[in-house]
């Protein structure tokens, strides 16, 4: 079976199939990435991001579902969950309750849920996100929801690959982890305070409240803090420089388990695509990720050109004569590469 | 003034401006690290974390006074600390309490105290951590505490550049942050659980060994757990293959604030040390982490040497034409590199 007309088909198999020889980093995977990329750069890629404890799991299936059964005229989008939470349900990582409550995702076929399983492929569990959120896309799901937990560098680069990131918390979890949240909320788009009928929640609201605006002085200048801000404002100038334009990130209130608060979550989140849209931030961040995923795999390929021309056993040599100390790295690599010098912009 | 030869001859303020030209990867810097390699390698280095809380700031500043004034007939050590942790108060970042406690480390002429303050330089954090305790080491300190967070993968690979890790624990912060800790346990050598006077440090404890256990299940094959282990014994037979030789991450108790437990830590540290040397693993983490320096610094100038052959029109026409998708990022790296294809190994 060509694995790659299957995907483009519709055939969840074959998606299946793709998507681990992606992991595997396989030949056959390399391959297929390289022929399904024309097809890839529609989807909105949504980061979901917080830490163990917030819900955040239930959060994504709920906006998963208010995705596929809109309240409003809008039509059903198909919707892709990618987990890479090794705390979420998705993932297995968790208790019975949260498998069950999972349940109402499975069967329906405008819905792809896929776990991340290894964490060991050769660029890291970042550059095998990305990969496999280039399959869903090119398969044609419209939202890609990408939920993490939010804590190490790696998680961040995650979110990084999205177009709108939530950061989500809750209410009585301690501001022990206060130095990892700040972070976070550098890179949030969206602000979600879910368990917002647990005890504590206006004070959660605050400190997010502050601790945002010393993530971002800069947009705070503009307009009031939060929802009241200006890009909920209609646009009055469409001649307007886009420069102009800034996205305040909004603090929303769910309870996830009741389903409520989710309306105005998908609300908030499509405002956020228009904006990226009108303010040329969607092309600029493409433009940064296709630039970034560029310059990696030219890394790699020039390490492996190089590779190619040197003896096991010249570079086994260079790497006793630097652990005896007798050559620094930067000699080492001048030795290795047959350079005068290196140049001096590495 | 010469900083290399300031730097060799003890001088703190030679050192101090040498480490900021490090980190700020100026060309003096790199010629600087050039040549005080051949006086690296002596340093023992130790990394120290834990999450925000759990009172590691104080427990490394106990153990720099243990190294300093031994209770035992051993030599006092020279000894550096670098803190890497936003939250310590070695960087600035805790109540004014905390750093009063650390005065008594200033005006030793044995002690160096330095925190990381830039989190951008071009190869990350643990790069730049690497080359400021290469600095040290070569500055002639004999332990150099390495201070992290130690809750994201930069913080994770700043361990790993340590040759003996404490990871530092406190009774009663909650287990929701598990899923974190999993990945820290790993990379632990020694466990340490401080404010031991705290309620809840037998469940810290039976938690921490039973995670143990599963992290280091072959360890766990050997000898009884932590203390009682096959480490703590005499060596009978000097022939016996190293192989057969394991470690078994001991779990230790200490209350930093009343000075209680360091004894035994400081011990368990050299104890660790010796364990290195004789198994062997000391050369093979040596030899492990200059041939990461060397593949990191080999592919930086081999992008360098490349970049330098390329105009910057040509790479923006591809750049374009990966943004309008009629390239794939295979296909443009094989016109860049001018290649028919790009080698399999990459």
């Amino acid at each position: 079976m060509d694995l790659v007309a299957g995907v483009l088909a519709g055939d969840r198999l074959a998606l299946a199939r793709l998507i681990t020889r992606v992991e595997n980093d396989t030949p056959e995977g390399r391959e297929a990435l390289n022929r399904l990329f024309s097809h890839t750069g529609r989807a909105h890629l949504i980061g979901v991001t917080g830490s163990p404890g917030t819900g955040k799991s239930s959060l994504v299936n709920l906006i998963a579902k208010a995705y596929r059964n809109p309240v409003d005229d809008t039509p059903p989008c198909k919707v892709a969950v990618v987990a890479v939470d090794p705390s979420s349900p998705f993932t297995g990582g968790a208790l019975l309750g949260d498998r069950v409550r999972m349940r109402d995702l499975a069967g329906d076929p405008g819905v792809f849920v896929r776990s991340m399983a290894s964490r060991g492929a050769l660029g890291g569990l970042s550059h095998t996100t990305a990969a496999v959120v280039q399959v869903l896309d090119a398969a044609g799901f419209d939202k890609i929801l990408i939920e993490t937990v939010g804590a190490g560098q790696s998680e961040v680069d995650i979110a990084r690959l999205a177009h709108t990131t939530l950061v989500v918390e809750a209410p009585g979890l301690g501001d022990d982890i206060q130095a990892i949240k700040a972070g976070i909320l550098e890179i949030a788009d969206i602000l979600v305070i879910n368990k917002a009928d647990r005890p504590g929640v206006e004070n959660t609201e605050r400190a997010l409240r502050s601790n945002l605006e010393l993530a971002h002085p800069e947009r705070m200048r503009f307009g009031s803090c939060g929802r009241g801000g200006k890009d909920n404002q209609p646009k009055t100038d469409l001649l307007q420089s886009s420069a102009d334009e800034i996205w305040v990130p909004p603090i929303l209130r769910t309870i996830a388990l009741q389903g409520s608060g989710v309306t105005e979550l998908k609300a908030a989140i499509e405002r956020h695509l228009a904006y990226l849209r009108s303010s040329g931030e969607w092309q600029q961040r493409e433009h940064e990720r296709l630039q970034t995923e560029l310059n990696q795999l030219l890394q790699a390929v020039l390490v492996a050109r190089w590779r190619e021309g040197v003896s096991d056993a010249e570079l086994r040599e260079v790497v006793a004569r630097l652990q005896e100390r007798e050559l620094s790295p930067l000699k080492a690599v001048e030795q290795l590469l047959d350079l005068d010098a290196v140049p001096e912009s590495y």
